[in-house]
């Protein structure tokens, strides 16, 4: 039974809190909260204990009518492994902590590569992190694209690929970012630093990325185009269909927009609508010219959970890179 | 065991559907559909009879995959009770078919008063619809509008009463409709028919309405001024407090915006993070010159799901109004 | 000819400085402008002598290539009026150079009604303004609802108003601010600071407000409830025609949301398309009960444009109420 | 003096006329339009003829208080060119008034290519096009991609180009059509018909195209990814100056979204915000492995308008390509 906190509960933290709760070989310890807001009085009412940052916050939540459970240095006194979800940038700070008391840590893809030398996405990488103290779980776009491009790399070979982001703005609990009506080049300067971090998981992939960002709140879409040695969309399909991660979808079964993703995520019953697989729109696997194209769409909020808890295990030694995702995702619901 | 179906799975009859299932004095049937979208093949996986309005429609649903278990026509031979969620305004011709089997129905908002000669919201008139044929639930912006009125005319003493609603203009699930970015006074005409509506249910209610439509799906929006004869903000408090299908949020508790009361029913693990309460901020209730001031939330997707659950008891004459209520509150999470 | 010079050149300095162009007794000896953008190359362009409020902007100005004038003090020495549309709260601090140079000032709605101890909407009280050396222009809210207000008050009597303000959320040129998709109550203790507002140049206004913001960028929306003493929508529709401020639009002829009133003074070639006037929709003016209702439409961009033109004259004792904004309107196109 | 009519005064129908008025060798002589709205009475107050297509248009127009001046074909007896405005579809049957009444036709880019059997670019085939009966002005889109394709074609010499197109998804006068808070890929198959519009013009230009749609109304985002023979940015943003058409912006001077492009054309005084340019980002301009790449903003509402003139120069046979390029781009402020 490894033991695993959650140091920050925002978007990712609270995610994968539960999905910590629901595998049989962790326990989770805590979760580290800063803020009495409605989040930390439904993580109460769950059983889940809370710990403070420091003495102040201590005081703020206790005053609000928390109950906690200690401070941040206690809890990591009794952890196996701390997944740090705390705001982006703050990781490096966090990890001479982690150092101090000896425990194991899973990073965010808003740190650097260079946090823990190791940038992991289950399906690509879990061997290379088994029983390293720290690794850093990529990005919401990172992932996407690393799963999407392993998977048809080991299928057709792609010599190329060039892909344009089209990301989603702000999270749907956030109404203070926009924009309301307009298109953001972001990053202005082309290419995006997306391909790097891709890089970083899979080396040698060579791959340009454009990232725009637009009014949405719900998912990224990414539009694809892979230059691939064996032409043969069929094949294409054939390898996403087998990987459990990856979700083909339909236009015609109602698939017209990243809204009637996130709705079947609600259909099918997923906590919080989450949708932990990046979803291909199989009308689009299409080839011209030694070009594969595709879009997909990426859940920002849920799609980097699975990773987490992988990564948990990789460091923990908790079983193999097949035994470990197969868990993971019945305990998800993915695949099913 | 009241034999349920329902007719359309759309917006609400999902809803419905589901909820019928979660009732003990409940058997869900099946449902009627027409399209083959993913919707239905979700329905499937759950183990739902899917039944299809007429012939052409049994032999899309089967081309594409799905298993029908016959025709409404059939269905209607086997049912006690019949929800028609189907498009709006389609009740009228339904009813007859209704009328001709001899089953009970429960019809939407959509449909005109004159459908049933009972507009129904669970906690104003629940008796009324007692062992009925036909009952007529409310529109969501009806039934959010009624709940409180009830219990803070019954509270305060309501002589009259200002609400301008400001309307999601689409679904979620939904990316045809807009606007953009745009303001739409709907009806321009003013005051609004939702008054009236309110009167179906509420008949002495003297209420003015206003409403418009913003570029927003998550929530309707209303803001109340409400002249009262017990200047009391805080025995409002108290008795929105009590009424288990009004929900007190609190904006020093991080419910910013009705992006956060969605975000907070998906925290509470809510299936389609559905609200069924309506939310009403703490602090917007305030009183000045005799008018009593607040904001609330209505989630249109849910509000009126547990008075379906209630109209249906109604109509079978199971239970009073209270164990009734209880039931479908305790089967939905409200209140807990 | 009196000497004007604008402090600020965001969204209301750029339209305020157009508009002083325009004007046949007014001179534009400059702006202050910090920020080296599009804005200011395009100003210079137009021939508008630049000034930087320091010597640090200055140098950043003239290494982007932009030619100065000076600094703000140089300015100050020169001219006659200043209208200071520097951001929100820096007003106060201006002021004390304003005072410090011996010239006039007109400050806008984002400061206190105490920077001047005098509230101004051209309509309403021009005449208190005359010879005074600091006015303050009320917001684009509050001009809106004074506006409308006074003019009704004078043709029905108004004994109590109650509005509910559907705000755009920025302005179409900020990217940054949400919200993307959700409603805020803002403020959400009820009522809203506005009403105040309109009573310091309204002061026996029995008003009350609520707001909310919503994902739109274009305009305000007001949903307005007066009990009026003279209970005749005709008598208020004559009334709103006669007010050159004020403009009847009408659904029939498309004017189907705040898009449409936009497109119009794109049409009408305004430049920027800035609506000048308060546009009230013929349809919704409404009575029932005693109560006048009403729709209106409000650019927040513009709106208060022309009464800074009048508080120029009015500060500068140049005419009367009448004369001053008649010489307004003609030069801006309202009332043509 | 070429006698010019537009049939449709919608979103391109109304620029075009107000652009044929500003031309020297042309007359308007009137518009067709079906609505009485506002946009039909601000043309009768500018002086523009206002023809009805039939009878009872004419009758609708006439009650509503318009001055109608006959009916379309008494129009085509007296014009030299018509420039077919109406909506997406219906200049086939047009096609065939025409051909009988012996006028020339410009078409828009809702039509197929076969309308005409030429696609205009100004820039790309202006020569084809001279004395020809009729021709077809490219979409808002293909009009983008065209220009700069040959521009950069011309400098660089491409062999290989990829673009993602992320479309408005409606305009801003428009209040019905979503998505409010969804991506939607569109279409979904890929690649997208864009690029072989774009070969209508430039039939060897090695081009795939992929679109999606977003909640925005004002412009259209292209992300380009060019495989060039010459790598030399430099190369690229010289050429991109030459090119009156073309408006190099830059992210440093505050253009930081498509809000700001629209922002601009307001500053710069262009009527209703009219962006004639395809607008590039000089930061975007970048090399890496052989690609050139790009971001660029192109406003629907107005691109195509000054190949809509050049367009009817050329069928006149007024001109040359340059001589009418310059005409219309002194008219209408390009490149000033």
């Amino acid at each position: 039974m490894v033991k695993v906190a959650v140091n920050g509960y925002g978007v990712i933290g609270r995610r994968v809190a539960d999905a910590v709760r629901l595998q049989k070989d962790m326990e989770l310890l805590g979760i580290v909260k800063r803020t009495p807001d409605y989040r930390a009085f439904v993580a109460q009412g769950k059983g889940i204990p809370i710990f403070a940052p420091d003495a102040a916050s201590k005081k703020k939540l206790e005053d609000a009518g928390l109950k906690t459970s200690g401070l941040l240095d206690e809890m990591l006194r009794r952890v196996d492994v701390v997944v740090d979800a705390s705001p982006e940038g703050k990781g490096e700070e966090n990890k001479k902590l982690y150092e101090a008391a000896g425990v194991k840590a899973v990073f965010q893809g808003g740190e650097e590569h260079s946090i823990s030398g190791l940038s992991f996405v289950a399906q690509c990488d879990f061997e290379a992190a088994v029983g390293r103290q720290f690794v850093r779980v990529v990005s919401c776009n990172t992932t996407g694209l690393c799963r999407t491009l392993k998977t048809l790399d080991d299928a057709l070979g792609i010599d190329e690929a060039l892909a344009t982001l089209v990301r989603r703005s702000t999270d749907p609990d956030d109404s203070s970012k926009g924009p309301i009506d307009s298109i953001i080049p972001d990053p202005l300067e082309l290419p995006s630093h997306h391909a790097e971090d891709v890089r970083s998981v899979l080396p040698s992939m060579n791959l340009v990325t454009l990232a725009v960002k637009v009014p949405a709140t719900h998912m990224h879409l990414h539009a694809l185009a892979l230059r691939v040695r064996r032409r043969e969309p069929e094949a294409a399909l054939a390898a996403i269909s087998k990987e459990k991660r990856l979700l083909l979808i339909e236009g015609k079964k109602g698939f017209k927009s990243t809204s009637n993703i996130i709705d079947y995520a609600r259909e099918i019953g997923r906590t919080r609508n989450d949708l932990f697989e990046t979803a291909i729109w199989r009308e689009s696997v299409k080839e011209q010219g030694g070009w594969l194209f595709l879009f997909q769409g990426v859940h920002q909020e849920a799609i980097v959970i699975p990773e987490n808890i992988d990564a948990i295990r990789a460091l923990s030694g908790l079983g193999t890179k097949e035994s470990s995702m197969e868990a993971t995702n019945i305990s998800l619901g993915i695949g099913r």
